[in-house]
């Protein structure tokens, strides 16, 4: 590391690690803290974010930070930085940037905003009454909406939110890409539903204590360490990581769907990999930070679809579960591979197939793009919501809960962020056929139970990079191909026109 | 609370909130955190440890206390102070002082120092070669030394240390107690030790899942609250809090050995029961702090030990822990009471009966205030730590593993803590003829398996206190006595008079 850089890197490590401790009193609260405590761990989080907060705006690091980079154009000042530290300068900036822009007292209202809206959303679904949420979500749309403002934006205030959580992607990329992915999938929906359903699985009981066995063991078939990991249960799934040695996924077990569980796992298998798979040299820089969430999603997508739904997985995996599972033992494996991937349009976007879930985030995307125009009030959004779904997927929603409310993620202000699911699929498409290329007998090692070869070339060419390229540049050259919906196109036609026998 | 000290209040439990964070942190370590992660968790404590002491020792802290209280003496300016108000700003100056004695040159490296000379004692007793040892003992032996200098002392260094834990102790006041307790209880352990020995429970096997199950419903019967706490297994059984809803117990299961979880069960959940009965209101400051290590030690004790070894509560329990554990099932009642009371000499003092355990810490106690009078240098310390078994318990360690290497204290430079665990078996025992007095039926009613009532009391009478009044104040004004080990002997006199047949 260039010597006049170090100043800079230790006070970003020191912010670096109160956000890791900041999730790690999160990740508690998810897992194992007592119920009552809730009031005293939101007093403790929002200390830590505060002191993250203010030294990430503070005179101190802005001093740091224009010691070597212009503070208006991120352009760094000195000659002889490698081409990484070039890039991480930019990195840095472009955070710094982003906290900056917020004035404190605009981070502090829209904060306790999210609280509030975040508790009425709950309220809501439980009630099954989108009335009590709709008011925090007006407010929210609007804060959001003034964030944009703040961050600045070409077009649309939707390009600022969809470039905080994927860098560089604008409605003008992405809304030719997601158009065709509408025109390829909905036809071959629709030819799918004239064909029979697949008989279930059988409804258990699957013992959750040997679930959560089972998914240890596909973890470890993985690749992912447990000495710098663990498994737990919470009600959603999710994977936090407080450094590359301490990344820590959460699933949950339905006694009567065993692949709720395994699905789970693969995919928080997937993140949990990437995390890992960090350069612990650099934590605490974006040269040791996860690139984009877009690449974040191929990595679980990639593990719980692409190889988790495969045949070849199975054909090695499916005895082992059978034997951990007598309910499955008399399932033949033709069965097993057409259940796992029965397409059956859903209302919930969580629980919906390989094929459909796209165009659950297609609603959202039009959705929120319509919002940030201003051309849809509040009060109109459940119906629009619904004539979407019956529009798309061919079924009406029956109540708001398995409509509008079922998603956290606006009552959180996080509009711009669903799209990120489906570059994660576009991606992942891309980094199968590249890897289905770089290793001819990819396909028979994962049948032979052989799955470290993927985690070993994930790792080299993505994980360890952190954010040394920009997503699209890092997936361009490492696919050949620039960001598409082409191979995954041509992967779910070809997945289904087999299964299905089109 | 009066409205001048609310910027004082304010800082002072953000700092708590700090030290919260450290806890939680330190938990995880010992509990759920994958091995791999220790260097990056060490980093996440030192630098929550370093922002606590930043804060307590600035100039903003200093500025804020000037306000309210003469900085030299710790004595209010404001004249209309509430008594509790008087002695917290007391107690908040005294904090101050301690925190502000210790340059923080002087706290890092004795930080380190505790750090590697922690490291080297575990090598040590693993490798029982108490040469490994011996250097970083002298090193904290010498800077705990400088470290009473710091703090200031009277007649000998030690007095300042034994302030540090029980404030007001010194070995003027303490030693009389002291030696009158070892001269009543070695003639009392020879003449037991003329007795047969009692037969010994059956070696298990004792399931660790049951046990678990167990220590919960034991903890339910004492009013152990599980919405504001958890119990976790670890290698050392600890409690500790971040809050007074969010209060964790660990302990651990032997297999063949069902005493040891439930007496370690029973001790941590006094600990915790005074951690829950803290006033949540009073949070951040010190009426919502424990007063002291003897008085936390006395609650601990009184459920291990006075309750926890009693027949009342094994008339009651005893069925039900019979029903659990079928190894148990036919020991009779009088077989079980003497099994866990046996009076053993032994070498280790975690393991050592309600009546020896004092010895050890005694032979600490004499020890320590050796060390600190410059009387013994360390080489020389096994051996004297040996004479000393064999003089007060007629045994002699085989080796260091079993003497003087078996405790982390000393590593970590925390002299002058022991004498707090005999304070609490002698609070403990004023506080067992209190309660007697004043619930005539108390053993009755334990023995129908009502122990909230004596929860309820400490609740009252100390727990919601937090440091209103000094820990000899409140106990002597509660117990009607002064410190004092007459009760302690009484108790365990009379006990084990009837136990022996003596």
């Amino acid at each position: 590391m260039h010597a006049a850089l170090l100043p800079l890197i230790k006070e970003l490590t020191t912010i670096t690690e109160l956000g890791s401790i900041h999730s790690v009193l999160s990740w508690d609260q998810e897992t194992y803290m007592p119920q009552g405590a809730i009031e005293s761990r939101a007093a403790a989080l929002s200390l830590i974010a505060g002191l993250c907060h203010d030294r990430h705006t503070s005179q101190t690091f802005t001093d740091l930070l224009k010691t070597v980079v212009d503070i208006q154009t991120g352009q760094p000042f000195l000659a002889d930085l490698s081409p990484q530290e070039h890039r991480m300068l930019q990195e840095i900036h472009r955070d710094w940037r982003m906290a900056n822009t917020l004035p404190t007292d605009f981070v502090t209202r829209y904060s306790s905003l999210q609280s509030q809206s975040q508790y009425h959303w709950q309220k809501a679904r439980q009630a099954n009454d989108f009335s009590i949420f709709a008011p925090y979500l007006d407010k929210v749309i609007a804060m959001t909406r003034q964030k944009a403002d703040y961050f600045g934006w070409q077009y649309t205030p939707y390009n600022a939110l969809l470039d905080e959580y994927e860098p560089g992607a604008t409605t003008t990329a992405l809304t030719p890409l997601f158009t065709r992915l509408k025109e390829a999938i909905i036809p071959l929906l629709h030819t799918i539903q004239k064909k029979d359903a697949f008989s279930a699985l059988p409804k258990g009981p699957y013992d959750k204590a040997i679930q959560l066995k089972f998914s240890h063991f596909l973890l470890r078939e993985m690749g992912f360490e447990f000495d710098h990991g663990r498994l737990d249960i919470s009600t959603h799934p999710f994977t936090t990581q407080f450094h590359p040695t301490d990344v820590r996924i959460t699933t949950r077990f339905n006694e009567s769907d065993v692949m709720e569980g395994i699905s789970g796992t693969l995919h928080e298998g997937g993140h949990a990999l990437y995390e890992q798979g960090l350069d612990p040299a650099r934590f605490g820089t974006p040269l040791g930070a996860a690139v984009s969430l877009g690449i974040h999603e191929s990595q679980s997508r990639l593990w719980e679809n692409f190889i988790g739904k495969s045949p070849a997985f199975w054909q090695h995996y499916l005895p082992q579960l059978q034997s951990a599972f007598p309910p499955l033992a008399n399932v033949p494996f033709a069965d097993f591979y057409q259940a796992i991937n029965q397409v059956k349009p859903s209302f919930i976007r969580v629980e919906s197939d390989e094929l459909t879930y796209n165009l659950h985030i297609l609603i959202r995307y039009e959705i929120e793009q319509l919002i940030f125009q201003d051309q849809i009030p509040v009060q109109e959004l459940p119906e629009l919501w619904n004539q979407k779904y019956e529009e798309y997927l061919g079924i009406t929603p029956p109540d708001d809960a398995h409509g509008i409310l079922q998603d956290v993620h606006w009552s959180m202000g996080a509009f711009g962020y669903f799209p990120t699911y489906t570059l994660g699929n576009f991606y992942a498409a891309q980094l199968w056929e590249t890897l289905l290329s770089a290793f001819p007998a990819l396909e028979q090692n994962i049948q032979n139970g052989d799955l470290i070869q993927v985690r070993g070339w994930l790792k080299t060419h993505i994980h360890r990079l952190g954010k040394e390229k920009p997503a699209e540049t890092l997936m361009a050259e490492l696919t050949g191909q620039p960001l598409s919906e082409k191979a995954f196109v041509s992967y779910i036609t070809k997945k289904y026109n087999q299964i299905y026998g089109l």
